[in-house]
């Protein structure tokens, strides 16, 4: 027996922390055991070039699967990004140029290779078979699945059930994501649980030209710095990789108590006793602080190194923590959008009256996001939050 | 005024005979007496090379559009016949090579060419833009249509909730034979009726690009010589335009008698006001022998000429009527495949017993489609005609 493997045990942890579900676990076991050297897919749309924490829980997995010998192959969809959304009528799919692409893929990979080791990595771009495929194997791979498959994929099915319009373009764009799993003979493929569908037909199709069908592993959303909602770019809630130490800091300590263990489980390597201890702690009552001050610590040295985290900590407690900010800030459950503030405030029980709070405003002792306000109607994002006077925060949340 | 353009009447019966919808009538009608040039669009599929009488139903509206001055656009769809079908379930869409496709696209056209005019005509290719068609091109057409539109056609909506499969594929034809119409900038395209899903969606798209919309003329389906079912090689029901002119005459003497207005009506040039005596004649119960004759001779001299006509009924008369075969032959209903011959003579009241009908087989006294049986168990297809002695006929019917 070679020691030097490690024992199934290992594997078996490898696949629990920070993975929603395997498909399929025995196998990817077995494949572990045999000590197959797997090439792991990871796909990359080049139409935000940005990584945050929430892109990190997959990473970090890609990065522990690394450090057993395996291989990353990072895809960029370069091709995809350049054809856009061909309805026009998406904003998350612009349709960029070349050179933005690249831009965007290199902006990427800076961010990428904070976590991902890049010596383990094989860059490959979509175009490379894309830009030469024709109508005849657009025909061959549409032939090899059915509508009825397809309609059965959740989001589709309510749609359709919805009367909401579904394109065909829809049903054409998973079998691309599948087409790249038979190009680069993918391994295991690693997502977000909200890929499963496509990730699944990448699997099919794969068995159905003759390759060993992909591994699946798929991680779970980390919820935002606002505690509501899945971390993402466009609601504001996200805490990016690339974001100066005390930043990072700042927001680790905004995020609310209750996601502290998700935290230290997704995006750290704290050990599963400490993470039990933690447990422990919050349960006992424990004043959450210093749980926080250790997470952005651990958070800032795998992005940084061990002396940037101790920096931003100082800095934090110089700046924030000694002016007395609340570190638990209460929530408020609003409607987004365009808001009368002193309404809010006033439900709220920050003050007494509107025009109480009306007279803070103009006072400039009103701050959103830190910002002072000097209108009482303001855009309301969830997440953000209202400060009144010197010590009344709250959390307002959609 | 102009004295040579037809008037609008004469417009209103090119589009009402022979002709079983038009979309959108009064449009086509305007553009017709604007004097408007149009291209007519007519497709061809070479993994079939022959054309039969129910073909010809449309092919001769085609050459009434060409005698008023308008242009026919053939286009040969090479490119989707040496695709065949991707799933390679369909025998129907065998693979065919290059060599095969021009082969079968020049009988297609020596027989095309005996109704419509040649000098009239534009032969495209598919593979003309198909050979070149990008997959950045599929998703621009897909992203137009959506999965409801398509699974509202009948024929798919059917198998959906039958639970059979449909493939993606299949939602991707109808979309290439309606580029086609913008490729070629359709004015108007023929269809039989079974075809007006696919005929819509090429006008939808002309819409969506810019190009005025193709009109659309629906040819009714013709029965065939079995009198039950739509006329096509597969069935064996069929007249074909190449067969000798001596073979078309004794096929169309076989046809049941109620299908003679039928086909005066859609495949030949008889007036209005003859068709109506015709009519009168049959109701009266005049024997339909002299019509028959009269049809097989209109048929024949279009597509050889009036002495061919002649000659070939001389024939019929010498060598078929003269040995007294009756004309009017019963009908007898059956399940066709293999069957036992003596037991349908016996059902039928040919013969007095089964015993009797066996005796008169193995004395050489039976004929199915003048061919002599030998044993009892014969291969019965619809239409074909049982010879019991000297006299006695039934045309079996599934």
């Amino acid at each position: 027996m070679n020691s030097n493997l490690p024992k199934n045990n290992d594997f078996k942890n490898l696949l629990r922390r920070g993975v929603a579900e395997v498909i399929v676990e025995e196998e990817l076991l077995s494949r572990l055991n045999k000590g197959d050297k797997l090439r792991l897919k990871e796909g990359f749309d080049p139409s935000s070039a940005d990584i945050h924490l929430g892109h990190m829980v997959g990473l970090r997995k890609l990065r522990q699967f690394q450090e057993l010998g395996h291989e990353v192959v990072l895809i960029v969809g370069d091709w995809t990004a350049q054809i856009g959304d061909p309805t026009g009528q998406s904003i998350t799919r612009p349709v960029l140029s070349y050179e933005q692409v690249r831009a965007n893929a290199e902006t990427y990979m800076q961010q990428f290779f904070k976590i991902v080791d890049r010596s383990r990595t094989e860059v490959r771009w979509q175009s490379e078979w894309f830009g030469k495929f024709s109508l005849a194997d657009v025909l061959k791979l549409t032939s090899r699945f059915t509508i009825a498959q397809f309609l059965a994929r959740e989001d589709f099915s309510k749609r359709f059930s919805a009367g909401k319009p579904i394109t065909l373009t829809e049903f054409i764009y998973p079998l691309l994501q599948a087409y790249d799993s038979v190009q680069i003979e993918a391994g295991v493929e690693f997502g977000g649980t909200d890929q499963k569908f496509n990730l699944l037909v990448g699997r099919e199709l794969q068995a159905m030209v003759g390759q060993q069908p992909q591994q699946i592993v798929m991680t779970p959303l980390l919820i935002g710095t606002d505690g509501s909602h899945k971390m993402s770019k466009s609601l504001g809630n996200y805490i990016g990789v690339s974001e100066a130490p005390e930043q990072i800091f700042g927001k680790v300590m905004s995020i609310p108590d209750r996601l502290l263990i998700d935290y230290f489980t997704l995006v750290t390597d704290v050990s599963e006793s400490e993470l039990a201890e933690f447990n422990q702690e919050l349960e006992n009552g424990t004043n959450p602080m210093g749980l926080k001050k250790r997470l952005a610590r651990e958070i800032i040295a795998q992005l940084y190194d061990q002396e940037a985290a101790t920096m931003a900590e100082d800095n934090f407690v110089r700046l924030v923590q000694n002016k007395e900010t609340p570190i638990e800030i209460p929530e408020f459950h609003i409607e987004l959008g365009l808001q009368s503030i002193p309404t809010i405030m006033h439900e709220a029980g920050l003050v007494k009256s509107k025009g109480e709070a009306m007279r803070l405003i103009l006072q400039g002792g009103v701050e959103l996001d830190g910002i002072k306000l000097t209108t009482p109607n303001s855009e309301v994002r969830s997440g953000c939050i209202l400060k009144a006077g010197k010590r009344r925060y709250l959390r307002l949340v959609g």
